[in-house]
């Protein structure tokens, strides 16, 4: 049975956060690879351990503080310009290219549910032009991915019961996390990783986003 | 002034999590470190996924998963018999050699404030000698670090008010988490690792523990 509506989640999912490598790599030749991996790293060990804490702060400025980290631990030096470009650039992260064609398979209603910040993932989503009935942050309900109150906004913004929205993830624990809550999970495995253990199973486990209509429709 | 007591981090503070290295290397030659690594962050990951998620399992469990989860990613075959021999290592980790010393030196009375179940925790510390007037696990509160409630814990079992009680983590995020929480906090930095950008510092920020006798008294 088709869900009646479909939540993505989007940094990872549809959106590539490594899509700004090659502006690192501009300014600090050959380290762009490594200063994305642990910039991503450290910006959701950030949301995890804030959400924990009780000290939630936007993503922008979670994102803004784990790029200050990962340059101090690789040593590079980060000009407030070069930070602020990089800021910039988060604002316009390619979408996959599996993303735009999926998107256009898929009847029915579509959402967004993301740790982004409205000042980060408004203008991320209008840049990509890609299009949804809603865009819901976190920030409504200020906490991180993956507490039940984040998935629970979704069933309340949208007016669908939980058993009748389909969630798609890359971030496997953010996939198991929406199953622990009761959606129905469909985990999007690009990389050939593997499942986390977190006592939970993604309900279907897709190659690509590309699969996604045959596998509903 | 001095604090009343003198609570302290256990894995990665007085043990070495990597003290397993060797015997990865044992079954995995030349994987140990990454596996060692691997292992650790999502050790850590799951600590933080699970109880944002509210489905809090013992420490052990959460290690031996992680450890599942390693071997698969990085390729290794992970027979139960292994598997075995690597959770019994974990309760014989090697104290940093900077702490039995150190202990020694101070005065007041001293506790462990660990994510470790109890079926880890006090194998571990009966194993290393190290005599502590408390081994509290967060255990008892089905939440892991950096959760306040784990900090409480502490102030509960040990009678001592917050503010009078000082914290000692190699785990900048769990001395943050307990700064955020109102402690008097130590970092022990062995690796010159940057301080994470939590939105708060630690009290002092020491090298090994070996100065922290100095700094108290």
């Amino acid at each position: 049975m088709s869900p009646q509506a479909l939540v993505f989640d989007a940094y990872g999912t549809l959106y590539d956060v490594h899509s700004v490598i090659q502006r690192c790599d501009q300014f600090w030749p050959g380290r762009g690879t490594a200063l994305s991996q642990l910039w991503r790293t450290k910006q959701l060990e950030y949301t995890w351990q804030r959400s924990l804490m009780r000290r939630y702060a936007p993503f922008s400025q979670v994102t803004r503080e784990a790029l200050a980290y990962a340059c101090q631990a690789l040593k590079l030096p980060l000009a407030s310009q070069q930070e602020d470009a990089l800021m910039q650039q988060y604002l316009a992260l390619a979408a996959y290219a599996d993303v735009p064609d999926a998107l256009a398979s898929l009847r029915g209603r579509k959402a967004i549910l993301s740790n982004g910040s409205p000042d980060m993932l408004d203008p991320l989503v209008k840049h990509s032009g890609l299009a949804f009935d809603a865009v819901l942050s976190v920030d409504a309900v200020k906490v991180f991915k993956p507490a039940p109150e984040v998935y629970q906004l979704a069933v309340d913004r949208l007016g669908v019961p939980k058993d009748a929205i389909g969630f798609v993830s890359s971030n496997c624990w953010d996939a198991l996390g929406a199953k622990s809550f009761g959606f129905r999970v469909y985990w999007i495995n690009r990389t050939g990783a593997p499942v986390d253990r977190l006592g939970f199973q993604p309900d279907g486990r897709l190659a690509s986003l590309g699969d996604l209509p045959e596998v509903l429709h």
